[in-house]
């Protein structure tokens, strides 16, 4: 049926199906009862005799200890007693396959649905879902198995590749090009004409029209509520793998490089160029013409003017993070220092005051 | 008729009757003639004979008495001359009566829109409302009385407690429960999979799969185009109470307690709590697992990191408000500061320089 | 037809036609030869034989002698070699002239789509286009030639001025006027009541109904995924000509004046006055209440509180920015000057021991 879901069918894994599938070791030493099967995968805290749970470190032996948890994967060296536990290399990476496991994505059944506004010139691939109440304005182009969600808007002329998905009431403007595997999460504006006036004699500010264009790579996802801005000529571009958080702004002209990591409220103003693997924490905001090397780390809420990195850089305005960290820790202090040099200066302006003082 | 507005009827009361409801004392001494009725509250500058305006405190007096208001509400001891006043112990207070008195809340008239789209398999309460261009999926539970406005989208198995609000556009992923008399303003998106990655050695990010919930409680209210996003596993939780304004980013996992109050823009990162009672200013960013006590106030703009509070908190990273305020207050004086600092070298280092310099 | 998109014609223009519309001189210097036509406007890296491109000025000088466009406009003195060049005063002018000239504005198709929701008593001016998804509620005014796109809501009684476009999913809502030539892009919401709550003496925040006005005069800009709320009592105000960026916030009462410029995710809380042709930069916030002069610049991410301006002004909280520069650019040196501190008072506390030291 047009537009149903497909759900993907309960699961249930043997214990040993589950360590051969983490590449771990199912160990049951001490008596340890092994689950016959497990069915999901939780939180220590929540986890019940039929889920796997998984131990990060040490630090949280005591709470895995205390898990109700039929099965528990933890690294080598993390003591849990008369517990069935598959000894895996990296939890995390444990995690996530499990994870994927017990979630696959879920994936819109094709169709295009009632109430679905597609334009008789747009090109729609093969497996396309577009949901009632999205709109596919003229000339666009939509890959295989693309998904359009409610609300959304994807304008005339845009390119979408194969296995994108729009989430509800993202707008994507004229003049945009999405990759494969682009995902752009609900509410966010790619491709409104960027910020650019003339400030006229007068006072006024007279509009420079914005006619560039946004391209996005494959393997972007994009958060809620984010704004990528058209270039005013030339392009926005965000290169493959990067991903960005909730609430970012991408200003005109800007090139974030390829697998970079943009936390939540970022602001990136025009014409900055971010190089590849950089990550930006949350809240921090770049100048205009700015050039982040290649990994680049910037701390949250910092500001980056002029050209930053590689390596970790904090504060406003960003400097190498282990002489921010000092300097800000000692902004507490400059109360302190004030007054030691008040009295400094007494002592060696009035020598005689120093024993008064 | 469905989807049409209640009007309130237009209201008028007596002088004495303003004063018994605000449980105040009517006086018009030194003459002043006393209105027969009033039927609107309005602002000092704009109110007229048939309003009612309130002083807040003695500062706001020469406008008072300049006010073309009707009748006047304002504490004890503000002189307003041959003025009818309702002298009241709580100005505030009073005005959040007149506001509801004269602007009680308009509902919409129940029913379901044509246009609306409304999954089969989707429980609606008694006296729901659903706009024309809403969407309520499969196995979405709606409370009496509740509201989805034009654009809003309801996930599949969402469920909503009487009497809340969906404001058009909000898109409430699968996954979420609200509670009841919940208000999301417009453009909000609850519920999105958490920005989560696991970066691989190859420089590449992989999605570590969201699959936990959000659960948002009773008397909520979150502003326009905020973020709230969906657990990695376990649940992303705001308490009872809880008010946020537009713009505010909630990473996965954390919980924000009972009655707080979050101002715009604020972001909160992944796993942080933030305690009861507890105020976040304009802006402010919380780093993921930092810990705020209950009644905790951060000033805007800061930056928390860790545990922080009780008390007011402020700065980048905050620390409590009396030290922020001098440190910060001494940030101005830096370079009066280093240029004393040189002059004293020289006078310790070579005090034969001491009268030449 | 309804809903079709008018597309502009190819322009093509004469060197010389070029040079007349820019009051330049056209400059064939050194053997140049001179193009027939130009048919497009590109940058200096991507401009082809049949595009006219700027030069700003002589630091882009030989990236302008490498470019393959056919003609160069460029202020006198960037010496560009035997190019067919167009001399101008201001650069940056021209090229918005020529954007203009070759991506003139296309506007929408005067009529309402099918699938569009307009309230039978809403009133629509001559040449109004409202997209299907879009909704007018009753009592709305659309002046002439109003575009409403797809999934904007004009909530009841709104009045919007001759030739303003409300972009895709922008939410307007009740009690707000807009003026002539407003534009709002997309995902934005408008006159959403303001967050104020009064704190009980049981710790619940009870709301202040929030049922005054938002204007926003002629030629103003906002930007996508802005809020801007409607007051508590009066008007929160955007004055003519005043342009505003993504992800702005502007609360309740506040009033932004003529011709101001407010970069992304500007924060102004409520209550504020800003004065004409002021510049607040990415990321600024405002405390409440304050007060900024006209013509006052704010660095990026600076925190304004009370009365600032005009020139420009930097940090946390924002001060002068000549003395900003100096103090914030200090903080680096701070380790360094807490070493020299201690230095100088065991030298001073403890002279024998300066030798030693």
């Amino acid at each position: 049926m047009s537009g149903a879901i497909e759900r993907p069918r309960r699961r249930s894994f043997a214990a040993d199906e589950i360590a051969r599938l983490l590449e771990g070791r199912l160990d049951a030493s001490a008596g340890a009862e092994i689950p016959p099967a497990v069915d999901g995968v939780g939180d220590l805290a929540s986890a019940g005799a039929l889920d796997v749970a998984v131990v990060f470190d040490a630090v949280r032996g005591e709470t895995a200890r205390a898990s109700d948890a039929g099965l528990l994967v933890a690294p080598a060296g993390v003591e849990l007693g008369a517990r069935a536990v598959v000894r895996v290399g990296n939890p995390r990476a444990a995690l996530v396959v499990l994870l994927e496991l017990f979630h696959p994505r879920e994936r819109r059944a094709p169709g295009v649905e009632v109430g679905a506004r597609v334009a008789p010139g747009a090109r729609l691939g093969e497996g396309v879902f577009v949901a009632a109440g999205a709109t596919v304005e003229d000339g666009a182009s939509l890959g295989c198995g693309v998904e359009i969600h409610a609300g959304a808007v994807v304008g005339r002329g845009v390119e979408i590749g194969d296995e994108s998905i729009l989430h509800p009431n993202v707008v994507v403007h004229s003049g945009t090009r999405l990759g494969a595997r682009v995902e752009i999460h609900a509410g966010s504006v790619i491709g409104r004409p960027g910020f650019g006036y003339l400030r006229e004699d007068d006072g006024r500010q007279r509009r420079i029209p914005q006619v560039g264009r946004v391209e996005i790579e494959d393997d972007v996802e994009v958060g809620a509520l984010c704004a990528i801005d058209r270039a005013t000529l030339g392009v926005t571009r965000i290169r493959r793998g990067t991903k960005i958080d909730n609430l970012v702004q991408i200003a005109h002209n800007s090139d974030i490089g390829e697998d970079c990591c943009l936390a939540a409220q970022v602001g990136v103003s025009g014409s900055v160029e971010v190089g590849a693997r950089s990550v930006l924490l949350g809240q921090v905001g770049v100048a205009d013409h700015s050039r982040l090397a290649p990994e680049t780390i910037v701390g949250a809420q910092s500001g980056v003017v002029g050209r930053v990195g590689p390596g970790e850089w904090i504060g406003y305005p960003a400097i190498p993070a282990p002489l921010a960290r000092r300097a800000y820790g000692l902004l507490a202090k400059l109360p302190e220092l004030f007054r030691e040099l008040r009295r400094l200066r007494r002592a060696v302006d009035e020598p005689s005051s120093r024993d008064a003082g």
